[in-house]
Order: C-alpha cells, then structure tokens, then sequence
C-alpha cells in the first residue's frame, strides 16, 4: 500500500481570461469580469500530492524540504507577485485558468521528480473555485 | 488525463434524525440529541467536484457559473434556510443524514450535467463530520 | 497591562426570526427567509474572551479548563442540537438573533465568573455573519 | 453596553504598489515584488464592524442584509475583478496598500450608514497581511 | 456506488525525528531542525474516512458517535499531550514521521473496524505538511 | 484615527506546564496533561499587531517585511522547533503557558520597534484556545 505526502504553499499574481482567436463579444460572453483587460488577481494556493513508498530508513516517503524548494524554484519564483499573461512564459499563448495552471504546474514539477512517484496538483483559485489534476 | 474542477457552496438548514417506522426509545439509542423532534440545524457546506477534459478553446473543464448557477437552483434555493424533514419533498421519507443528503444532490445535479462529465458530492456537516459521495 | 485568554466552543441549533407582534407580512419583509416557521439552523461558534492579570503561580489569567468546563454546562449542554425557540427559555420571548444569542450567553457567564474579570462573547452565526457583545 | 456585527465579502483584484514621485530604484528598493508594473493580484477578504445599540423590536443591530448591499454596491462591484490602480478612481493618485484600501473603503460606506453607528473595516490582503482602520 | 464518511480529531503531541542506526551529523544532515534531542510539537489534525453502503434503515455507513469513541480511546488518549517517541510503545522503534503515524494510526483502527468498511487515514502536522494512508 | 497592521506567523515547539515551587501533586492538579514531565507540544500561531499612522509617501503604517524579519529573528528562529522549558533562556524560571509566551514576544519585540507604534500579540496554542497581551 501507497503513502501520500502534500506540500501546502501560496502564491499572489494577476491573470486575465481572454482567446485571442475570438472577438470580445465572445471573449466577454464566455469569461465575463475574468477578461478585464486590465488584469484582476487572486491569493493562489498549491497543494502537490506526491505518492510513493515510505523509505524505512527516514520513516518519509520524500523530504518535504526537499519538495518544497522544488516548489519554491519551480512555481513560486516564477508566479508569485507576477502577471501571469505578461511575465510567465508558459501563459503566453495558453489561457491561465486555474485547469491550465495546474497543468503547468504539474508538467514543471513532473520532470524534477523521480518517475516512482506520482503527483497531482490541487490549485485554489479561491476558497470556491479550486482544481485537480490530473485525476 | 482528466481534469476535475470543484464548486464549493452554502446552506442553513434544520433537521432531525429518526426512522418512523422504530418506537421513540430505539431512535433515542441511535440518534441520540439528532433525534430531538424541534429539530436542530447546521451551517452544511457542499463541495462538487466535475471531472472531463480541459476544453482547449476555453481552458476550462466547464464553466464554474454555469455549475455554480445549477447548484443554486438545484440545492441552495430548494434547502437553504428550510427544515429538510418538512420543507424538502425528497426528505419527506428519507432520513436527511448527512449521507442522504449528499446523495439526493448528486441525483439532483446528475440529470443536468452532461454524462461526459463525472460528479461527485462532499458534504460538510459540521468541520468535524462529513461525507462523499459517491465513491 | 492586561491579558485576554479566549476560549472557542460550537453547538449546533435551529431557530426563527419573528416579531410575535407583528403581521406576517411585516415579519417576512424585515426576515425573510430567517422568518420560515417551519425553523433552519446553524453551526454557531462561540468564543468567549476573559481579560485579567497573569498569575505569578500558574502563569494562568484563568485555568481554560474551568471556564470551558462553564460554557459546557451553561451553553453548550442547554443550546445544542435543540431549538432555540422552543428549547431554551430565554428566547421563549426574545428573538434568537445573534445579537440576543450572545447576550444571553453574555449574562450567563457573568454570574458564574469572579468580578475581576472581564468578559465579552463572539458569536458566529456563519463564516459571513457574527456579532460581539459588549463593546 | 453596545453590540458590533461584523459581515465579511471577498473580492478578487489587482494592484501594483509604487510611488509616483519616486525614481524606480527607490520604489524597488522599498515595494519590492509589489512594484512589478506589470500588476499581481489578491484574493481580497473584508469585514465590516458596525457598532450600535441592539433594536429592542428586531434584535438587530442593523439588518445585514442591507449592510451587505451597501457592501455589495459600494466595494464588491466596483472593486471585484478589477485592477484598482487602472480601474478604481480612488486609487488614481493614492497607493492601493492594504492601509489604503480599507481607508477607502471606510470613508465609501461612513456616508452611508447612519452616525448612531460607530464602523471600522478589516482587511486582509492574505492570510498573513491585514490591516484596521480607524483603530 | 459506496459512500465515505469522515470523523475529524485533533492531538497535541511532542516528538523528534531521528535514526538510532545513524550518527549525529547523519541524523542532523536528513531531519534538520525536526532533529532537536529535546523534542518539539505539533497540533496533528487526523482525519479518519471510513468507505461503506449507506445503511437503509439508519442513512448511515457507520454511527461516527461510535467511530468518534474509537478514534478517542485509540488514538486520542494514548497520543494526546504525549511525548510520541518516549511515551507511545509503537513509536519506540520506529521513527514517529507524519507517515508512520497515519500507518500506525491506520493499522490499530482497522482491527476494530468491521472489514466491510475501507478506511484511509489523513493527518496534519501542520496547514502546509500533511499525509494520507493507504493510497 | 489610527490604522493597525496585522503580520501572522506560525512555529512548532515543545513545551510542559508545572511550578517548581509546588509538588507533583498540585502539579497535576493544576496543569493535568499539561504537566507531562516529557512534554507536549503545539503549533503556535503569533499574530502581531502594530499601530500607527498611515506613512503618506509610502501609504504604509510599517513595511510588513521589517516587521516579519523582526519576528523571524526575535520569535521563529529561537522558538521554532525547539522545547520551550528546556532551549529558550527566557522561560528557564518562567512556566511557558500561552500568557507568558505572549508577553515575552511582546517584550522581545517592543524594543525593537519604534515607540510611535502600539504593539499588541495574540497567540493561537490551539484553534480553541488563545491569548491576548497587552488589552
């Protein structure tokens, strides 16, 4: 049987909901006050659940240290006090929804883990809204 | 991979915990204070969870409005400030537990959701007690 | 210099808003749905603050203990899973709002806690909505 | 002996902190991240304290339901999924920092509640920064 | 389609982490300041899901009274305001990580619970770290 | 009118309550689990208030990094993983309840912070039990 170990943090950025390949009516139709061009912003929370054996040596199924200066380099640096359209790269020609965020996040992450574990990503846009990925 | 997106909401309500067709004493030793026929109440927080695909045109697994207007129609206005036994046509002979009601949602909400998508119900009783359903 | 110690409590009741000298209409336009006859409920949090002097023996303002071990006896045991309406006698004839709520608990400590200290409850009636008293 | 009620809102915005009169290294120097011209974003979470006399006809102090209209009307829909440097006029020439904003927000709802009442505004930028206004 | 139930507690204990096979700088090098030889704390938050069918006749899976009795006898008293690794014979030879608490916790609830029910363990060391057994 | 900003913190430490001046006997009288000779321990939550007047050039009462770097320096890294009774000077001959560990914070950072600030400390030991120096 499998262990889970989660890895709470925070980030504070702007983003703006939009599809360049639409016109405004419809970019205003389906994102509403989400696609205000002048940007709006949330108090994001990550939560990465990586899944593995626990290691009899240390009692851990990975150093959470460890984990967390993962996240601190891979997502906090990069997103956190940034617009995420305009600063971060991976949001220039992807809508930085909370679906597609996770993703990102979970796609950065995945690469610096080593494959025996499983992760997913849960991403709080607010206390109401949040994702999971992948599921 | 999927994707799953999550709506939380509120409502107050009253209830009591009993089963008509036991003498008052057998619904005592099981219900215990749930079973006070003046009823009692909880702030119950409900938490739905849709799992699809992430549309790549919208980013998004389906519109939080769109499911947030459904849970508002389907659950918030029909339970909100009721009595579940006497004001809520699905408890009329069904003993409105925690598990019941998490149930009677996913019923409610699972004939308006695409069948593309899978739901699920997290029901906050209390921040002590709750439940999920289904599993 | 002064120090407040602060201790948390839940109960869990139903209850209604009405005027008993009121029409109906008047009672639904200034209640609304808090005036459903047939009661909702909530999850109510109480904290209770006592301000005092530290004691140079226990390092205590007051054991948290005792005073849980009051609000137990005095709020918790009378309030819980019952009706505020119905149940308790002091809101045989004063509308439960939080407001009320608080001050009746407010008077029921007070006899039970030496002069010395000052006391003052917070109520919660939800996460949205809570009162203290006195100020 | 007076009663508070407190009603809390979120809203979700962007800003950016800097002063117009500084050079940029000053404004790094002293706002850091905040400073990013490009905006970040909060998930922003206010209580609003009104402190009077409880009705002896209603068992309110005021109705909160009207007080979260005021809160709906004069903070929620003009502040919400905005960029408050950009969007909101307040903050034309006044550096939106949590101090700012809850000043702001005072004087929007003083106006309109009655002078029997006291108010003050919390805010909370995260759940780590939050401000009072008047203390 | 099965239903979870959930039972929250919560316990004050100290503990240190450590490996009796390793040397000081070993030890120092693996758990940093969770190393301390005397001792720090933590409020560990359990959560406890038990997965079963909704019983016809009560609308529950299980009685979370009787769960909640279970979790206070087993866990509760035994690890509450304990020294984990001085006062809890299952954790004299075994390193009381966030992981092999949950294992522990997991392996003394499953002998007392009936095996229809699955039952997962959930538990916080703090908001940012927590773990969940089995996966 | 003055504005108060609010900077939060959290650590992790080890403590036990009892007198030396007294035996075993009223010891655990007094201080029941409290008392444990090995220990217990908890996750502290600081949550420092300063006030002041709003800075017109920077709309800050006090940078909140200052004041978060105090707090680190004077508070988290001395407290923080460590047995209060046995590792911080201050409570070698002072019982470390949630009162005393108040107002040694306040006293640690008082003189550290300009005299035109207030300060006040609130201290969280649990969510259900907390303190407040100075009122």
């Amino acid at each position: 049987m499998k262990t889970a170990v989660y890895r709470r943090a925070t980030f504070n950025a702007a983003h703006r909901l939009y599809n360049p390949r639409w016109d405004a009516a419809t970019n205003n139709h389906i994102f509403g006050l989400c696609n205000n061009p002048n940007y709006h912003g949330h108090n994001y929370t990550l939560v990465v659940k990586v899944t593995g054996d626990i290691d009899a040596e240390t009692g851990y199924v990975m150093d959470l240290k460890i984990l967390n200066n993962l996240i601190k380099e891979l997502v906090i640096e990069p997103f956190d006090h940034n617009n995420l359209n305009l600063d971060v790269p991976e949001f220039k020609s992807l809508n930085p929804t909370a679906e597609n965020i996770a993703k990102v996040i979970y796609e950065k992450l995945r690469v610096h883990l080593d494959n025996k574990y499983e992760i997913q990503i849960r991403l709080y846009e607010t206390d109401n809204n949040f994702v999971e990925y992948p599921v």
